[in-house]
């Protein structure tokens, strides 16, 4: 079972957004057990569109986002129609939806009803023996069932088209198509301060995947994400593969869900009645940012101190004068001082500090760009870490984030 | 001049991270002239990669990120020389660079070479008439020439591509072809509290794009961004599309350059000489770490305090009790005084401070999910600001960062 994606936006193609929902529909449907065979992102030009419609209608799916809207550059029904070689309706009950939609908006923002007639006609038109589910904003999603196969339209908006999406795959051409597919379980492992390459030859050294388990080695967030898709009846050959990378990495896993380290660490805090803060320099308030991502961290994440000039480190973190004259306040006596001074100034159990030089300036022979100190003190002990890191500001940044959440869960798990 | 872009790699095509190779490509692309017709995003599937490459052979220029590694399933250059009609052949001089890199990594990772050796083979095989340009990683660029046509292949990791495709951009093939094209220029407009439809009426109204003006009008991080690419010649109608936006929406104008809110908003309290710091509930420390991502902030940004507890708020904001226990923390009493509060204990000229309610869950009947307060207060004044935003809890902590950064703005501007 194969899928095709096409998502079309002239703001995609030229590189001034990233497309986001070809990503999303293909780890979906993946779980749904359909490979996602190319995504290809396109603009406005019907040629393109054209051509990529006909190449996704030879798989067993297509699913296209975008190009539903209301303009004349919104081509998608239109196109789709012509490569699966049906015509074009205007569906009564969908144009008495959009209308009612579009009323509203015209009523907001005080413009004529009329203004809005010809869009709302023109998004009532689906391809003939389509069927169309919805509706978030003004545009549906398209079902079109062509014998065996089928090709979805969605909304471009990532919002909308996550909404639509499940339900389309609650509609009977989609049920009928997925249930054709067997439906791979997932194993997940994640493991946090080994390389790559380690865990590559983990997997060759266990003769590799095939024979129903296919394995994806994913660095990403500076952490390994090991997947294990299993065919039914290959859990034996699954477990093999487990045992290899328990074998060669295994001190290295954190994880074994798809929850983020933030989520996880929010946990482990939770569970044992701890409350965290943060104090950041280098980081510039990233690792509170990505804490409170996460809905309902506030039982345990209570605040933050950004103390980007030395004086809030002085001031703000208590951290004493002499340790920013004599050590520098990228030094591992500030990081420990910025993390005692969090717990006292934010009344938390456990804080983490962040001290660093990300660059691209500010680095020197003794302390190079890229050095980064980390501290986390808790009620039973403190961790510290020093950490050269390669790469650009945003490269360095995001690793500190990465690293001060994996040390907080070091501390707290005794690990 | 068209060119297409292929990204190889499985963990794109399956969603488990995105690309950045394609937008980056496309908008360097755009910038020399040559307009994206598609982005293809494939895995390590030999039919569905070649298929990609015949197509892409036809545009003018075919440009292909990764697959270039040293594994079995690294297969760009044997599927693209097969595509292109041409054979094999191994570049000693590459051999030689690509063996002494492999060298180096098998003595760090205390491996024989000899695990290397038939890798660094594959590394150093070209199709007949290529060229490389290299080596940042271990894998070379490569560009074939084909009569008009020029085909290129890059390196996956996105560092060593962005490295490596300026000095691609400079072989004798791709200067030929980018001399063949007219390169447009670039206007920028960034506006900020207009919708995009009015800005869509704008242009409308004065005719559209064409007649060598492209035009893209892009909601973008809650802000519009119009771009005009004119061709060489098209300046007067240029002139005339921008003064019809004047017209319509000149007073949310904010920018002309492509500088990010963060960098204008350092920028701005730079050449007043005045320092700013932010007191966070909602955006978690999201405003500061905009800031912070900016290089060389720490002359203008001293810090933050992230107070999502109500006791943060109170002890280290000075928010007093009596405002959180009759108005709540989220209310515009609340915002006022944690500005202020971040002036006094950050010991900075202008501080920005936000709460509100991101979501799921807290929402109540008078104070729903979305409302955000907002409040600036500097030497000369102070601004409020009430909004309610809708959509999720991601969209609404950007939404209230960004709209943060505009007070700022706003506030120092008295605009």
């Amino acid at each position: 079972m194969r899928a095709a994606i096409v998502a079309s936006g002239s703001e995609l193609v030229r590189g001034d957004r990233h497309d986001r929902n070809g990503p999303y529909l293909a780890a979906d449907l993946l779980r749904r057990g359909v490979e996602p065979a190319r995504i290809t992102v396109v603009g406005d030009d019907p040629a393109e569109l054209e051509a990529a419609f006909r190449a996704g209608l030879e798989e067993d799916l297509l699913v296209v986002s975008g190009g539903l809207g209301p303009t004349h550059d919104d081509r998608t029904v239109e196109l789709l129609a012509r490569a699966a070689g049906v015509g074009l309706r205007v569906d009564p009950e969908l144009e008495a939806g959009v209308e009612e939609l579009s009323r509203r908006v015209a009523a907001r923002l005080n413009r004529p009803y009329a203004d809005f007639a010809e869009g709302v006609r023109k998004q009532a038109t689906l391809p003939v023996g389509a069927e169309w589910v919805g509706l978030v904003g003004t545009a549906p999603a398209v079902v079109l069932a062509l014998g065996e196969r089928v090709a979805v339209a969605l909304p471009g908006p990532p919002r909308e088209l996550q909404e639509l999406w499940p339900r389309v795959c609650e509609t009977e051409p989609l049920r009928r198509l997925l249930a054709r597919g067997g439906v791979p379980r997932r194993r997940v492992l994640r493991l946090f301060g080994v390389s790559e390459s380690a865990v590559a030859q983990a997997l060759a050294a266990v003769g590799g995947d095939g024979h129903g388990v296919d394995v994806t080695i994913c660095a990403r967030d500076f952490e390994i994400h090991i997947d294990l898709f299993v065919q039914p009846g290959a859990d034996a050959r699954a477990d093999e593969i487990e045992r290899g990378f328990e074998a060669a990495a295994g001190q290295y896993v954190f994880s074994r869900d798809e929850r983020t380290t933030a989520e996880l660490v929010l946990e482990l805090l939770r569970e044992r009645g701890l409350t965290l803060g943060t104090a950041e320099s280098c980081t510039g308030g990233l690792v509170a940012a990505r804490l409170t991502d996460v809905p309902g961290a506030s039982d345990v994440f209570h605040g933050s101190v950004v103390a980007y000039a030395n004086d809030v480190k002085r001031d703000r973190l208590g951290v004493p004068e002499q340790v920013l004259s004599e050590h520098g306040a990228v030094s591992g006596e500030a990081a420990a001082a910025m993390a005692r001074g969090a717990r006292d100034s934010l009344g938390v159990d456990v804080a983490v500090a962040v001290t660093g030089i990300a660059g691209p300036s500010g680095g020197s022979a003794e302390k190079p760009v890229g050095l980064v100190y980390l501290h986390a003190a808790g009620p039973d002990g403190e961790l510290a870490r020093r950490l050269d890191f390669p790469g650009d500001r945003e490269t360095i940044r995001l690793r500190a984030t990465v690293a001060a959440l994996h040390l907080v869960r070091r501390l707290v798990t005794k690990s």
